[in-house]
C-alpha cells in the first residue's frame, strides 16, 4: 500500500494498545494480548498488511469460539536437551507459543551454539519472519517454520494436502543491512490470487490448479495453490518437497496434527488423488528407491555404453585395470 | 536411464574398486579415494548419473591440477561448541570434508540433540543427499547444503551470481519408507536444459534467461538458470532467497569464498546488473525496510480507510475505545 491522501495513519503505540484492549475485552490475559499485539504491529509496520490488524478478528474468533484457550494456560516444555526442546503450547494463542519457543531456542543457542524447538498444541502464529528477526536481533541466524491448513495441491495430485507452510531465515548484514527471507512454499499467497481476480485479470502461469489438479488461469476454477515452482515441468515438486520439510519440522516432529492427507504419507497413492492421465504421485526419494530396486534386480548399476567407454579410456590412460561388467 | 539391451551393467563392488584405483593412480590417499568412491557409487545407484562415475574425471583433474590436495592433509576443527563446529577442510577432496563434517554433526546431535557444522577449504562434495541420508541412517533428520560456482541469475539481475546451491533433508518414515528431498535451488539442473536442447525442443518456461536477464526458450541464447519459481511473477525470488540461504550457511558462516557478485552484497545494485526496464534488484527484507521507513516518516502506519472502519466497528461492538488516528 502506498501512502495516498485516502489512507489514514495510526500511531504504532495506539495500534498496539487497541489490539491489547480488544483481546482483553474477549477474555485474553493481558500479557498474551501484548504478545499478539507486538506481532500484528510488526506485520503492518513491515508492510505485510494481510497478517496485521487485518487478522485481529480471526484471533478474537479463536478465543470467543473456544478454539484457543483464554484462561491461565501457559506453554510448557515436555522434553529437552541442551540444544533442543519439545513444547506443548497448551492451546494458547499462537504468538504466545511462538514467542515462548523462539526465546527458548535463543537461550539454547547461547548455551550450545544452536537451538531447535518444536511445538504442538499451538495456533495461528502470525508472520514467520517475526520470530526469525527476534533471533537475528540477538546476533544470530534466526529461522522459523509453521505448517498451516491445507491449500497446496502437490505435484500430480488434485487434493489440497499441504499448507502454505512458510519458512524464514533472518541474518544481519554489515552496515545495518539485513537478509530476511520469509516465504510461503506455495507459489504465491492466496491474497495475490484474489487481487488478480479483483483486477479482472487471468491467473498467471504456475499459480493455481482446478478441481482436476490441472493448472488454471481462471479464478472461477480455482481449487488450490501450486507449490513454489508451479507445474511439474518447472520443478513444482521442489516447492512441494519444501512444504513437506516444514510439515516434518512442525507437524510430525512435534507429534501434533498435520494436513489430513499427509497423515498416512501413502495417501498420495490413492487413485482419487491422481490427476487424470498423470503417473503416480511421489514423495522426494521415491524415484531413487525405484532405481535402487532396478540395480538390485540387475545385480549392478546399468550404464550407457558411452559411459563405460569413457571409463575404459580413463583406465587405459592411467594404466588401471578396467571395470569388469556384469554382462 | 531405463534398462535396455544397449546398457551395460557394472557390479557395485567393481565400480567402487575402479574409482579407488583411479584416484590412487593420481596420488590420492586410499582412504580419501574410498570416501569419494562411496559417494559416486551412491549417486549412480540412486539414479543420479550426473553425479556418479560421470564426475570421476572432474575429481581426477582437481587432484592433477593441484586444485585439491593429494598429500597428507586432513580436515581439522577450527572452533566448536557442544552442538556446532567450524571445520577447515584443508583443501582435500570435497567428499572427504563432507563426510568428516556430517559425522561430526551426527556425533554432536547424539550429545546435544542437534548438530550443525560448516566448512571452509572444501571442494566439490558430490550429491548433497548422500550426507543427509547418512544422518538419517542413524535415526536422525539429516540435512546438508552446499554453495557452488555461479550459474543462477537472481530475480531482476542479468549476471550469474549464485550457484545451483542445493539443499537436502532426509527423514525415515514408517515401514521402511523414506523422505529424501535433494534439490538444487535453481529451477532445474543444467543437464536437463542440455537434454532439452539435444532433443531439439525449446526450453520450457521458467528455466533459463538470456544475456539480458530475460527469460529465454531458445538454448542458443542460454546465459544462466532461473531460480526455483522461474520469473518474478511466479515467485522466482523465493528460489533466489533459498539460494542465498545456502550461501549464508556454507559460504558466509564458514568464512570461505562465495559467488564473486555476492561477495559485496550491494553489487546487485549496480546498473550493469539490471535488466533493462526492470526496477532495482532486491534481497529478501528490502521491501519491508522501505515500508518501515515510510511508516517512520509518516509517524505511524498507513491504512486503507476500510481497515479503520472495520477496527472502529470492532471497538464499538466490544465497547472498546477506538484507535486514535494521526491524521
Amino acid at each position: 500500500m502506498s501512502s495516498t491522501t485516502k489512507e489514514l495513519v495510526v500511531p504504532i503505540e495506539e495500534l498496539r494498545s487497541f489490539v491489547v484492549r480488544s483481546m482483553v475485552a474477549v477474555g485474553t490475559k493481558e500479557d498474551h494480548a501484548r504478545d499478539l499485539a507486538e506481532l500484528l504491529v510488526s506485520a503492518d509496520y513491515r508492510g505485510h498488511y494481510s497478517h496485521g490488524l487485518n487478522r485481529l478478528d480471526m484471533y478474537i474468533s479463536e478465543i470467543k469460539e473456544g478454539m484457543t484457550t483464554s484462561g491461565d494456560n501457559e506453554p510448557t516444555i515436555l522434553k529437552e536437551t541442551v540444544a533442543t526442546a519439545l513444547v506443548d503450547g497448551n492451546n494458547v494463542l499462537g504468538p504466545v507459543v511462538g514467542k515462548y519457543c523462539i526465546d527458548l531456542a535463543i537461550k539454547k543457542a547461547k548455551d550450545a551454539g544452536i537451538g531447535f524447538v518444536t511445538a504442538k498444541g499451538s495456533n495461528h502464529f502470525g508472520i514467520a519472519g517475526w520470530y526469525s528477526i527476534r533471533a537475528m536481533k540477538q546476533g544470530m541466524l534466526g529461522m522459523a517454520f509453521t505448517n498451516t491448513s491445507p491449500m497446496m495441491v502437490p505435484t500430480r495430485a488434485k487434493e489440497r494436502t499441504l499448507g502454505t507452510n512458510p519458512l524464514t531465515l533472518a541474518a544481519q548484514g554489515n552496515h545495518g543491512d539485513e537478509f530476511v527471507l520469509d516465504m510461503a512454499t506455495t507459489s504465491v499467497a492466496l491474497g495475490k490470487l484474489e487481487m488478480q481476480d479483483r483486477k479482472g485479470e487471468p491467473i498467471p502461469p504456475g499459480w493455481a490448479v482446478d478441481q482436476d489438479g490441472k493448472e488454471t488461469r481462471d479464478a472461477k476454477n480455482f481449487h488450490g495453490l501450486l507449490p513454489l515452482g508451479g507445474v511439474e515441468q518447472s520443478s513444482g515438486y521442489k516447492g512441494y518437497g519444501l512444504a513437506m520439510m516444514v510439515e516434518i519440522f512442525c507437524g510430525i516432529l512435534s507429534g501434533s496434527s498435520f494436513g489430513p492427507n499427509v497423515r498416512t504419507w501413502k495417501d498420495f497413492d490413492r487413485a482419487a488423488n491422481l490427476v487424470d492421465g498423470a503417473s503416480e504421485v511421489l514423495v522426494p526419494g521415491d524415484p531413487e528407491r525405484k532405481h535402487m530396486e532396478l540395480c538390485d534386480n540387475l545385480g549392478g548399476i546399468p550404464y550407457h555404453p558411452n559411459q563405460i567407454t569413457y571409463a575404459n579410456e580413463l583406465a587405459k590412460y592411467f594404466k588401471i585395470t578396467p571395470m569388469k561388467l556384469l554382462k
